[in-house]
């Protein structure tokens, strides 16, 4: 039900991703039309403009809570939704809880780059944050850069005002100390403009900087995309040569388009969720829940929860 | 003599505006081809890498201190400078010093966007900021969108993860807060995905924000426009429609060329300061020099004198 296309492109997308193999059960209220997939019936919805917190509590019911119950609960092994994305943290919080030393979960936004994928983290679960969540979100992006996006010994970056180790604000100045003692391969601070043509595997950030970066990113590439179709459409000779263009436009938009994923992962609980966009196409959709399988093939949260070094060695104390 | 290309490049812009009737003073080592200007010789240049404040109290005869002095002491009407941002930030905080009322200067930096001008601010002279920072940065603004762009009550936005007021880090919050209050023209959050396209006449953040904005803002639209030009020259069909489509991305160049003001205000000090680009080209630098001077025929130093609330009032106490 989640998404500004739910119902229907919800469906198409779990049919499609359904056809490579992956079992899938749908929560959503009574009568939709599945496809033949099953269908978990839910009382309620959670609408985009809710209030997070309150709603799940308020709505166990609701389909985007009665699937996380369901992964807290064994019976399915990881949530997909293009849901209220704050609802889809608290509700992972509420329903899956944090892994054993996770302070905060964070959300991990995989990015096309012209080098190849990144993941950016993170993306708005914790619009302020410590230094010490941001180590642990270089430790969670290098989990899931090695085991998501397959990139072995991934290079992490700090994303800051300047390279040197000396700019930046008082928490990334804090952070950059951190990851230099930390075991990470940290290569030092990442600029923004390079993030595009792919600045590191792993760029991590606290959730405000990195939420307006990552819609600033697809703001300016949807904003300048559209304005050269128009100037192209503008005189004859340029439709002409939009045409003539057309497959390299093609090459490039299939290289960095945002559906690639379909998603991002919200890192740090015991369970998997996924959190697509709520604009999200068949195709995006279908992607968020490719990428949600191979996140439980490899045993993501598993990884992860024998990779939080801070709190294990108090707890085994 | 400051970024990349100077001398010559600096000389060539500043040529072409003094065919403007812009009367320009050149501060640089001797020796200098200055093309018949005249040359306040040097005995020394801050480099890039230099740490600012120490550079401008070690170095008071370098061309950029130097320059500085020349307005401290009415002998020029703005400085304009390609140079070391961290330096020029110095120099002005200690030769020009803030205007009264003034907590923090900011860097205003002209967006050109697909609905006409619009201003960020701070753009990275404060990576950490307090609320009233940034209300101080929105007047400031507001007058610089107001005389410099010639926007009749600018339109003020603050950047934050949501339109929603409760959207936000504890910054934006409060800062929001004390936006709505005022007597600013404030709208409301801006989010990032809309920058390109013309979110607001103003756009607030703190300096952390806003440079990591401005740069990805600048990366994108250069990486992009680099992926694209290489897959159209990757085939012959695409060749040809590239040398068609090329007046259209032309215009689309002109609408969006950030050189089209070639510089960003430091405003809040007792004098102007104009801030272009390291690599700046020779037009760029022309443009900064002729926004200069259009920041001296509006007197924007006395507008924004008269224009700072909080501590005026307690000022004539």
């Amino acid at each position: 039900m989640g998404g500004d296309r739910a119902p229907d492109e919800i469906v198409a997308g779990a049919l499609d991703a359904a056809a490579d193999g992956i079992e899938i059960v749908l929560f959503g209220l009574p009568g939709i039309d599945t496809g033949g997939l099953e269908l978990v019936e839910a009382d309620d919805v959670i609408a985009m403009h809710e209030k997070p917190a309150e709603a799940v509590r308020a709505k166990p019911g609701s389909s985007l809570v009665a699937a996380h119950i369901a992964v807290a609960e064994s019976r399915a092994d990881a949530v997909v939704s293009a849901g209220n994305t704050g609802a889809m943290l608290a509700a992972g919080l509420l329903h899956l809880r944090r892994l054993q030393g996770v302070m905060r979960p964070a959300i991990a936004v995989p990015i096309p780059t012209r080098r190849g994928p990144s993941v950016l983290l993170d993306a708005g679960a914790n619009a302020d944050a410590r230094p010490e969540h941001l180590l642990q979100f270089a430790h969670m992006g290098a989990v899931f850069a090695e085991d998501i996006l397959g990139l072995a010994r991934p290079e992490v970056r700090l994303l800051s005002i300047g390279e040197e180790p000396e700019k930046g604000n008082q928490l990334t100045l804090e952070a950059h100390a951190l990851l230099s003692a930390s075991e990470l391969h940290f290569a030092g601070n990442a600029e923004s403009r390079d993030l595009l043509a792919g600045a590191a595997d792993v760029v991590v950030c606290d959730g405000f900087t990195g939420n307006v970066a990552l819609k600033l990113l697809e703001g300016t590439i949807k904003t300048l995309l559209e304005a050269l179709r128009e100037e192209i459409a503008a005189t004859p000779r340029g439709k002409l040569g939009g045409l003539l263009i057309r497959p390299a436009a093609r090459r490039l938009r299939t290289q960095l388009d945002p559906d690639t994923y379909g998603g991002a992962y919200l890192l740090g609980l015991r369970g998997l969720s996924v959190i697509a966009h709520g604009n999200s196409s068949r195709q995006a959709i279908a992607n968020a829940i490719r990428l949600a399988a191979r996140g439980v093939e490899h045993d993501v949260v598993g990884r992860l929860a024998s990779r939080m070094p801070e709190r294990r060695s108090t707890a085994a104390v």
